[in-house]
């Protein structure tokens, strides 16, 4: 991806902050507000600059300030998650409330129920009371204690409901379609000249957002793939040309696929959105796997939910679901069938397995890993919230926590890069061709 | 289940014992054969047999004898494992092998690979030699070192590899298809007055095998069933009117589904195939589900494989598979697809969470609790061939490994009582009406 | 052991059944009262029974009665756990009140906090009101939402306490110390001819209670300490003549020690209390172990908390614990510092790595096998309050669950018998020798 | 850390590398040799190379080059593992031997024993013959297939060893001794002008080394630890008073210890090396412990196993270990022992449980996380090699891997720092003082 321009980095914020933070009064380390974290440590992106002496593209760092644009003391929040669950969900809850009562002092912390339509009034969902006390051990539980949906609401509406519950900071933990309603809401806000922020706490399982190296729930959704992926090859084993097939999760990016296959030695064959392939031809992924039963009697084939879109004939039954995202069809389900069939036709006995985790990864709690990334990153919100921040996402690079824009966040996608270290490390783990585009 | 006959219970032997066991030689106890293990614990069952004074109906205890039917020095075994697979499977064959080489001092062990298919001459699988080496780690892994395959294969051309192979005694280790299989095989063979001994080690995971307390897999399927039923919690929490719905294994029992629910509290319909339900009517399940949906706005539904099978309307796809088995429709998601089109219909909003994880629990490694019933079963197997004994299978009943004649293994099925213990306490725990049954 | 008399089957109830189960309402299968588990399934046992025609020892079964000694409707009921912790604790305490409130509708039911210290007045602790918002998730906890303690408090002073709170049914769930406690209250109470009952939930972890074939948490600490053994064998592996040393729970009684060897192949030495052995002398212990490092050059031992009494020299430092127990030493460290002596000494290099998972194992949650024993055992110890028996335990035994007097329970303790089945498997899986105990 | 020089950044080199790589023909992506990875992403480290025009210290990155030094036809290369075993060295054996035998070609790698060791003729440990097939499944088990030793070798046995075995490239995995030991050895290859590349694998379960980002084995590490927390939470709230205290690893740092501490919100205080306390004194430790017991009668304690160093008194204890490592105390017995009497004397009634998992935690498998990292490092290790890198070790900093001098790794180690983000984090996550030094 090309670096961003400086503009495209600038965090907006509501106003001067004129507020002292409570932290002052308990030694805490304050951001020093000269600093930036590099967009770019590849010393060719900074050629140029050195030479110009102009400061290369840096994202603002994460953390407290010593000035506030919000009175904690006269502050109400609000916390939404909306879109599919993603472990982890209530430990970002749990801090942004805990990091608001017990560091802010911050009294009344509302949870919208059931993602944005818990902004609509006319759904009609009480929003629940957060305290330290309801949230105390939901981190325990996968899902998300507030409940979600998927899908926009209509701007007035939702911000009828924060004006009338009187709240300041409205924390939104979900994907960019969500991300993209919240920055709507944020500019509407402004356009208002209300004293309202709006702070995203990214929520990409697949970790496909722009210009941030993790996002919570990735690392434990990729541990959990690596066990369909040894029950697929178990599978496969224990019969004559057994075929394990595992579908990930990965709409548009292979990551988890990706990193599931470098965690797990026994995958064959990873196939994801970005790299291209076709079924039929010379050197297709039918004639290759075809080669491989030949050869060891076996396979695994981890497929992302994304990959092969281009070869799913029936383009009619692509539709958008509620959130706007592109309705794929069930590339596992096909394979399976498309697999089953060809080698039926061939008369090669097979016998295909087939594995969809992702209800099973997504619902569970966050790992070790994951756990203190939502801690920090929870912490992180309200300090961006607390500091008049709005219309941005707290993403995590180069080793800091950075303030980013939302528009940033969601103006491109995070692909695997087919000549980049991790697909490479794929192709050695697999031993799959580089291409499995057929000839014809 | 009426109490099996005396006869019934006799197990056949190849002939008399006249070798002096190797564990003679080192202190080993030996079977007491006065002994025998009560099929009835139930004193309403002795009563009659008080008053006659005549001996209830007793299996013959499992364990060493002192005296072998097979000389040890010049024995070969054969080892074979049928069907699907099932958490356990490698820790029965490594303590089958170890066994023999540690305990008898047996030199040469074939593992007959892809079920009875790698007895048939026409398959062409030569068999692994099965060493202490080669058997060491491998129940650290799930599935089968042998593979399986389904289905039976010609009684002539198995005996005639097994004679070939010069094999005294197989284990044949799989479920109620392949344990016919072996006993039309050891028939066959004593019919042709050979001294070949067909031992089965009586492999399902459903736990459906008369008159045997526990086969091994049961515990760590159960075990990890729970893991989906606690994802499926979890999705059903996350939105409004979620439904989590979970396929366990179960062809005709639901033992797997039952004591999964009785395992983890967040079941709240638990449908197996021995208690009869409807969708339709006053009190059938829908209606029943959508009151809970209406009280609570979500629920959690386990449903065995084989439950609901008269209501799946399209009889005609029901046919046989290899084994021949009932092939029966998936109830899985047949009820997935129905339950959205109900409430799609009535425009109750709901989101349906599907979860199958039929491939991830069978290809687990065994848990402590299995792994060593497999050890064990593997030794009691190993003690009944030596000693000459055929036609039957090592059970476990009153707290006893038990000799038992195959007949009676899949003579009848186990089944839940809708009126026992076990699915009274998971009435008790979901709070599910007895009868799902709608009046019309 | 020799099987108990009739008479020491008898369970005492507080007096006749006049109050019709609200279960009747519900086509509650009730027990048969004419039916009787027998204490021995093998016929031996039998035999001169059928002789003489009278019915040998039996337990009552457990189960719901279709009469009530006490009225649901003014009970109030009590819970109390003693002793150290142990896995499925909370699921106990959830099944004791949920069948309370929901089988029987009683409507008050307390906690007693930190173990019979919660029973006397001097001690100030408030019981906890439970109901089922209060417990509905503690199954997912280890240990016991009422905390523990060890020890006695005096019979008066509990009695009072019963009595100023007006409980009906106390439900104790401890060990042998405090079901020796439970007992002398329940007879003190019937001395006073009060209407107390007193129903034992036996808590070993080390599964040693007589006539009891599994207590909960057995099976979740057997499959954790398997872990330790996996733990031991790799550092052991990992330098030269390295020793894997793991200390098991088992004060009296080696059943955890030899399970989990029975279901982990890498131990070499299971040392525990029932089988004594001698660290000097030819074939004492310490001579095999350096014969099999010289063979090996790695060596893993398991030892028993209660193994090797006789070898721990300082008979000095032998106290008794608050609860009366014997106060053994530690013969983990004992053994590790004797062991590295010993090769010092003999300028053998070894590595000896020691690991006590103790706490660790004892604080998990119960498993899915634990969990289910714990919610039907909680069921059936309030059907045994309800229907007035008193002064007796909830046992298991022959697939059935029991009544059985304390006195019988605590007047024995299960131990593994050297010549019996797991003991030889213990011996083949390890090949250990049957006997450690060196020559001079 | 002061930022190093551009000196110090400068990776040693055999010579010219003159022969194609292999990977040229399978279209390989190669390493632009004109990047570098910068050291600091922080903008106010940059503001005087801006000024100058100056490159910024940058690291060398890790990768395949076009061409090599060593001829892949005709090389030897060794591997040896040194020090305590770690999550995850047997994925690194395994990596650096499919990518040598796959990758590159090399037909001869040998596996010495027991670390150091294993080079030092006198020994006598011959080494493995390491293929593929011999490391196929290692990694799916703890600990080192090579087993390990601590301490260093006479420099000129182990060159000997190198010359005879015809070694090219030596794989070191070990800490920071270790790395000294590979440093030396490197010199004084080149002093005597050997083709003999050293190359460091840097293991750290602490992931305490300088300029590194994470080390394998670490989050395999803290996930583990956890569990530790979660016991001695367990614990902790089952008795009046009670008090978990769980000894991490981290015998100079502290990160184990505060990372667990993040990942598990239980922990109620967290002493680590790099932050110092007192026991006693208006503020010290006891007396803090004191209040939180006497407000919530429960307390966990988290301890590394280098904090508190300087209250350890009996300092002629302190000895240095074979490796030259200072030898601590153990502070976790310690502590228990001073808490349990400082309360005994206060007539406080307290129960304190100690856990010590070390030896569960290292000897475990590398979770998804590690093993990926394991399989990328050692593929990065093995370019580094063939182009004639040494005296090096393969570090990972800002999202990249690296190249660096050992002499840069082991010059200083990385400390947790008390006003860094990850600290602070702690300090709200436990609620605990930002100090525990007490007044007099």
């Amino acid at each position: 991806m090309p670096l961003p321009q400086a503009s495209e980095l600038t965090v907006s914020t509501l106003g001067p902050c004129r507020v002292p933070s409570p932290l002052q009064e308990r030694g805490q380390q304050f951001v020093d507000e000269t600093s930036r974290v590099l967009v770019s440590a590849d010393t060719r992106d900074l050629q140029p600059f050195l030479q110009t002496g102009e400061l290369p593209p840096a994202f603002e760092p994460a953390g407290p300030r010593p000035s506030l644009f919000f009175d904690p003391a006269t502050l109400t929040c609000g916390i939404v998650t909306c879109g599919g669950i993603c472990p982890g969900l209530n430990g970002v809850i749990r801090s942004v409330v805990l990091t608001l009562t017990h560091s802010y002092g911050v009294q009344r912390i509302l949870g919208f129920r059931y993602g944005y339509a818990g902004l609509a009034e006319k759904s009609g969902y009480a929003p629940l009371l957060l305290t330290p006390e309801v949230v105390d051990t939901i981190h325990q539980q996968g899902g998300t204690l507030l409940a979600s949906s998927r899908g926009p609401q209509e701007l007035g509406d939702m911000i009828a409901t924060l004006q009338r519950s009187n709240v300041g900071i409205l924390f939104t933990i979900g994907g960019d379609g969500t991300l993209r309603g919240a920055s709507a809401l944020s500019r509407e806000i402004r356009r208002q000249n209300l004293p309202i922020s709006i702070i995203g706490i990214p929520k990409t399982i697949d970790n496909d957002l722009a210009w941030v190296q993790r996002s919570f729930g990735f690392s434990t959704a990729v541990e959990e793939a690596t066990k369909s992926l040894v029950a697929a090859h178990t599978e496969a084993r224990g019969a004559w040309n057994g075929i394990g097939l595992v579908k990930l999760m990965g709409r548009h990016s292979g990551f988890i696929a990706a990193h599931a296959t470098l965690a797990n030695p026994d995958v064959n064959f990873c196939l994801v959105p970005e790299v291209p392939f076709t079924l039929e031809g010379e050197g297709g992924f039918l004639q290759v796997l075809e080669r491989r039963l030949a050869n060891r009697q076996h396979a695994v084939i981890v497929v992302a939910e994304g990959a092969g879109q281009e070869i799913l004939q029936d383009a009619a039954n692509q539709q958008r679901d509620a959130s706007g995202n592109l309705r794929l069809q069930d590339v596992g389900v096909f394979l399976r069938d498309r697999i089953t069939r060809h080698f039926a036709a061939q008369r090669i006995e097979t016998t295909v397995k087939y594995i969809d985790p992702s209800y099973i990864i997504r619902s569970l709690p966050a790992n070790a890993f994951d756990s203190e990334f939502c801690l920090v990153l929870g912490q992180q919100a309200v300090h961006a919230g607390m500091a008049g921040r709005t219309d941005m996402v707290v993403g995590f690079w180069n080793q800091n926590f950075t303030h980013m824009p939302i528009a940033l966040a969601v103006g491109q996608r995070k692909l695997l890069d087919p000549q980049g270290l991790a697909w490479q490390s794929v192709l050695q783990a697999t031993g799959q061709p580089a291409s499995l585009v057929g000839a014809h």
